[in-house]
């Protein structure tokens, strides 16, 4: 045994969250390092979604909207996973894609800030919110989408002028961590809003949005919160905005009296008024089972564990990334999120070749390889074993076929 | 036995959709008559969320996106929803939640007549659609909503100003088909787009929107199309106008290149330009099981069995009404879709003691009993004995209790 696998099988005895692997279902053989795209199953999802096919669905029909708690989803699942980010009860909901959300939280930041115009975010932020926001400027008379060239140079670019910064608690390539109560005190300073992108954070950072009293949140249910794929997406308004909130998808479950059939729109109150129309109820209620699998677990505790597992993976990984070239691009300090990043000319090959082995983490271009680190189903031993194969793949004869034939490819 | 129900046992055994029951799951004892809020699950969709859940989300994890199809369900299910409306593939998806497609509508018919600044609609509408329109109309400049005060004198609205005609396929009270060639043929007159909402006529009505070229169309596929609770919903730009769609919720699916990670947005080519963020899979995997049961049956089909049972419907139950002051206020004529609505003062006691005996309609203020007739899984026998409880609900003394009770209730 190497001394990483023993150092390995030592941390896994201590771990407090080692029995939480069992409830998840993952494939033999497969370590899976790509949690932080798309989660595996929590085991009970599939009686959850039996539960609400055959039961509520078939047998309730449409009765199950309100004997099974289905129309109220939205709240019950937000409130949960407000805990998750540190906000008390009535400030979140689950519902509609992140895309969505953050168009929605993007103009109510412009609606709470009636005189000022610009949106500003950077230019490296994940992509599709930039996109969203490109909508919002373009479809919102005046207002302006600004970008800043990184991270660093952000939070001098917030004026009088800015209305709302749009940021991404942990940079999806780089797993840098944001440091989320200085940005947003910047921008209260400076009179503007923050919305923070949580979809790279959320189950894996202790997230205090009430106490750094952030203005909006979104974020996806599908990485580190293991909802499914697709599963609907949360936002969070804070309270101290609820009076002022308001969005164009103004739908009928954004309705004071959603079943009274009135002609016009009257807003509901509170948060309710960040929904739009329908939800898909069985992937809402496979993020039920998924939050189940969170329930009474410590945010800190995960956090520990996933700074451990990264840390731990940097240890070892290292020599191997000197002898092969490659650079881990990840912070060292506690300023990253739950993956490592590591740059290599032959990052997609090299990708590719560890998947066949059944090491499972993925390719962002140009060059970087990310692997995620989940502490609620990953063991010490798992990353040991993904550094193993990581040196074997980079040092394999088949693994150069590989990138020759990818490098054919491509030119 | 009555001779409703002698006639009945006749016309099921010369049903040729008779057979198509055995494909839903509905509780004994239950006649179904909601199917036109919540349709039944197609049996098939239980083993398609545990084929969906255990086996592509368990097995292939994050590899099922491009290994399982899960990428292309919104165009793949698009286009067989296409076909019920008579849309040539490519014109269709199957994305997001009704409001949100309507919003996608409005926004890409006011970008496509940019002179033009009048969205038109009955103030009668399904009233979430209005919502919707309020919200496009108060969000983008100079854009206003006009409505008419019933469906008759619409047409007469449109005008050099109109930009677009949000109108409703099928009343949802009256259950009124409205005539889709003459009213799209008079909103293009006029130079104005048409905007259909096809919630309740999608798969029990014949519709043709390529013959008719309609402009764009949105619709649900959880009440006659049996996809589930808040399936995600379709819209269907007609390809002339695809060169020119725009919409502001401009999110990475509809990206030219969505795994490019470009900081810019640029637009998709064609339909997939309204979609938006990502999809709910196991919501849109049942709905793949209940387009199954679709396949292969013709519209035809199904619309003359639609007419046949709300006709046969209305023959049994307008003795009753005249023996208990109730009114049927749905058209005689084929100007119908596929529920008959009757109104009766105390309508909602009735249906409630309806339901209490497993006829399930329901009730719309203030005073309309709704019966939705689903040709796949209901019999003409069903009709005859929901007919015979709605005759003896309406004699018996506990629905006289249960009145007066109620009653008391709301005063």
């Amino acid at each position: 045994m190497s001394a990483g696998a023993s150092k390995a099988v030592a941390l896994d005895l201590a771990d407090p969250l080692a029995g939480k692997r069992e409830l998840f279902e993952l494939p033999p053989g497969v370590i899976y390092l790509d949690g932080n795209s798309l989660g595996p199953p929590p085991k009970a999802a599939f009686a959850e979604l039996e539960q609400t096919a055959r039961h509520e669905w078939g047998e309730g029909l449409v009765r199950s909207w309100n004997d099974a708690g289905w129309w109220s989803l939205t709240d019950t699942l937000g409130d949960r996973v407000g805990r998750l980010i540190g906000a008390q009860a009535g400030q979140t909901v689950v519902t509609d894609s992140t895309s969505i959300n953050v168009f929605k939280a993007l103009h109510a930041a412009l609606a709470l800030r009636p005189n000022r115009q610009v949106i500003l975010a950077e230019r490296d932020s994940f992509p599709s919110d930039l996109y969203i926001a490109e909508g919002v400027a373009a479809s919102r008379p005046g207002a302006e989408l600004r970008l800043s060239a990184d991270s660093t140079t952000l939070a001098d670019m917030i004026d009088e002028r800015t209305a709302v910064v749009l940021i991404n608690h942990v940079d999806y390539r780089t797993g840098a961590l944001r440091d989320m109560a200085t940005l947003t005190r910047r921008a209260h300073r400076a009179g503007a809003l923050v919305v923070w992108d949580l979809c790279h954070s959320v189950g894996v950072v202790s997230i205090e949005v009430d106490a750094l009293d952030v203005d909006l949140a979104i974020g996806c249910t599908y990485k580190y919160l293991n909802g499914g794929p697709g599963a609907p997406a949360f936002i969070f308004a804070n309270r101290r905005h609820h009076e002022g909130l308001a969005q164009p998808l103004s739908g009928w479950w954004a309705h004071a009296a959603p079943f009274a059939m009135e002609s016009g729109y009257r807003p509901a109150a509170g948060i309710r008024r960040l929904l739009c129309g329908t939800q898909p109820i069985l992937s809402l209620r496979a993020l039920k089972a998924a939050l189940d699998a969170l329930e009474g677990v410590d945010v800190a505790a995960i956090r520990a564990k996933s700074l451990a597992l990264t840390s731990f993976f940097m240890e070892l990984v290292e020599p191997v990334c000197r002898d092969f070239d490659a650079h881990i691009i990840t912070p060292r300090s506690d300023g990253r999120g739950s993956q490592v990043a590591i740059a290599h000319e032959q990052a997609y090959p090299v990708i590719q070749a560890l998947i066949d082995r059944g090491v499972i983490g993925d390719f962002r271009a140009p060059d970087i390889m990310r692997f995620g680190f989940a502490p609620l189903y990953l063991s010490y031993r798992d990353v040991a074993d993904a550094v193993s194969a990581i040196r074997e793949v980079l040092a394999s004869e088949a693994w150069r076929d590989a990138r020759f034939s990818t490098r054919a490819l491509v030119t």
